[in-house]
């Protein structure tokens, strides 16, 4: 990554030759990978011990699993009046490049719960190798399947293909992820409403509604500032009232902002970054991380663990989702709901 | 205003209804003014005393005034340099609807920048009791006109028009003001650059580099949360790879908040909110606030101070910026900037 003095320097070039154009930085050139391992600013372990569960656990563990199931019965429901009533039913599809376990692993869970509630689900698999016009015309032809309400592409993309171009090419109306512009933009002013909000943030809020967690007025952090889910958790957080701050890989103390946290959202793909100690006593810990390490004992070789050090963490918080069954079911869920309001907006069915 | 146990009572009646709907609650019906006066978390004064200068005074005075002179320089001799090359200067259109006094004297100074620069400058003027039809027509003109290179709407419009709908009218290339959901959305996502920044952000980070203020990881707080000026301001600082929390009118310990800024900016449109207290020492303070009070010892009656109490933060804080002759000048010149690029876009000028 490019270290802290690099962007200093980089600021002082830019004010040296601003007596010509005055001109600031361009937003992307200021653009960085979000490298956390080397931020001397962080002190946790980057082989993080596996810890045993204690006996002090008090937090109360957020259910997305059972959230998840209930929300999918329900959209079940609405699924079968759809087709009795004007026989048809949503369709999602997905583009899937390159054979990227984890992006497999994802497609698979959405497959399998589109089939649960009935959708029809479509998808297009491209090669690793594939060109840029490969996957906008994988898109297009969606675009115009009148069948399919919502398409989504599997991200991250090869580093060959700008996302950023595949996603303008997607349509608004079909785009349940809400990654596109005008979407993060609608969800960012007040007074407006996106077409869809992004499942994982969605699917945060809702874990926080049905826990009847109060946001309004309360301090919340958001930890990592990716565009799926740190940057629009921010947003939505702030528009359900929080006083909401975004903690990233050049943050400094980053562990003493996040102590200010009533309501911690960790996204920074980093396996036990927040530990116990980075918690305020009664925070609320939503973990969005989905890392996979290293474990013989398990029956693949490897399991799953969140960003937040879950068995130090049940010890200071007052409620938390567990990795797996917490964030990860319920940003399925969502992007099920986000897919039947695009059909029901496209079929105009009520 | 709503008050928190309103905003309490609607998320559970909403959280009751949700057996049926499994919908989180439309953003929209979110959205509340935000006035700061009639939070208990506030302990300012309603009516602030008029302090007098002390002699402790310490921090640098940003000079907004002096910065927004050489940026008008500079774009003058663009301006002269386009005018001989193609026989074309940038031309901007301004919407101005209704009587507010703040509003026309906004108007005036761009009036007046414009011809400093050499920029053709037009008005459309509509009276109070104009409809949304007329606004949009008036745009619409504008849109057209290909001597016209950056529109803006003078915020806000009489409550009976809908802000959202004229400025989806609005042509993105002309959007000077940078206020489009997709260019906010641009301005949001990492690896996307809007076609325009909004003009006081811009301001405010020309500001910062301009005296040498590390942005980088350092703690920004925003003070306000308003569509043209918090939001934006929250998501250019954190483009900018600041650590940015925003507060609101309903943020609890809005100076606890406060105090953990290196740099904050105060943009609530509430006078003398921020107090000497609510600094961090050495913190650099961008006061966007303009707020005319009663003065009968001036010309006019009044004067206009900012957000912040400035002979109390001024022995706290390492820099600020003074009202008048601080962010606002460089307001200015930012929209001058923004529609110079307007035009060299629109011209293919470089």
């Amino acid at each position: 990554m490019i270290p802290l003095r690099m962007i200093r320097r980089m600021g002082r070039c830019n004010k040296l030759s601003r007596g010509l154009s005055y001109r600031s930085p361009p937003l992307v050139s200021l653009d960085l990978p979000d490298d956390w391992s080397s931020n001397s600013n962080f002190t946790h372990s980057h082989s993080p011990p596996i810890h045993k569960c204690s006996n002090n656990e008090s937090a109360r563990i957020i259910d997305g699993r059972s959230a998840a199931e209930e929300i999918k019965s329900s959209i079940a429901i609405e699924v079968s009046r759809m087709k009795e009533s004007i026989g048809k039913v949503p369709g999602l599809a997905v583009i899937l490049v390159g054979q990227r376990r984890d992006s497999h692993a994802y497609v698979r869970n959405k497959t399998m719960a589109c089939h649960e509630v009935g959708f029809r689900f479509s998808i297009a698999e491209l090669p690793e190798s594939c060109t840029e016009e490969e996957v906008c015309d994988a898109l297009s032809t969606y675009n115009k399947d009148a069948s399919i309400h919502g398409i989504l592409v599997q991200l991250p993309l090869p580093q060959h293909i700008d996302e950023g171009k595949i996603l303008n090419v997607l349509s608004l109306e079909k785009d349940v992820d809400g990654f596109h512009p005008l979407n993060i933009g609608n969800l960012a002013i007040q007074g407006r409403e996106p077409l869809f909000i992004p499942c994982t943030p969605k699917g945060c809020i809702e874990l926080l509604l049905r826990s009847d967690v109060e946001i309004a007025g309360k301090r919340a952090v958001v930890i990592g500032r990716s565009n799926i889910v740190g940057l629009p958790s921010f947003l939505l957080l702030q528009r359900h009232h929080a006083t909401v701050s975004i903690v990233h890989a050049l943050s400094e103390n980053p562990e003493i902002i996040a102590r200010e946290a009533d309501i911690l959202v960790a996204a920074a793909g980093v396996p036990n970054l927040v530990r116990g100690s980075w918690l305020k006593p009664g925070a609320v810990v939503l973990d969005v991380g989905i890392n996979p390490i290293e474990d013989p004992e398990s029956e693949h070789g490897y399991r799953l663990i969140g960003d937040v050090c879950f068995e130090e963490a049940i010890k200071t918080a007052s409620a938390i989702t567990p990795v797996p069954g917490g964030v990860g079911p319920m940003t399925v869920a969502m992007l099920l709901l986000n897919t039947l309001e695009a059909a029901k907006r496209a079929l105009g069915f009520t």
